[in-house]
């Protein structure tokens, strides 16, 4: 199943328990579009999220975000990786 | 010690073979920084990569891509993860 990375802005000051509870609820309905997220990762310095996840499209991704409440900014399949 | 995520732009194209190739390259010079890359996920269409490490400091990080030729066009510390 191909893999993604996307990205989440404008998340200035995000902390750990937010970062927790956001993953939770993208896990909460993740298989009902068949994704499954593996790691996020935040800098609240600068606001960004990165969130890696395999899934059958980029649009599923984006989906799961938007209905769990934080719609990604960017989505990228990553075909290539080490 | 800290984790980063690092963003390339501009390798539109990229394939399996070079980004092998430049994360060798990093790898080659990171000890003398400090700093170990972990993973990296390449975009070939929209021509991001994305590289995980750990080390000392971003500049730390920065100047290894910088030596190894693909200098970063961002640097996050990521003190948050899942």
């Amino acid at each position: 199943m191909p893999k993604y990375i996307d990205v989440h802005r404008n998340m200035t000051g995000i902390t750990a328990e937010q970062l927790r509870q956001a993953h939770a609820a993208d896990l909460a309905i993740q298989g009902e579009e068949g994704v499954d997220f593996q790691r996020a990762w935040a800098d609240p310095d600068s606001g960004v999220v990165y969130c890696l996840s395999n899934g059958p499209s980029a649009d599923a991704v984006r989906r799961v975000h938007e209905r769990a409440g934080h719609p990604a900014d960017e989505i990228h399949q990553v075909p290539l990786e080490i």
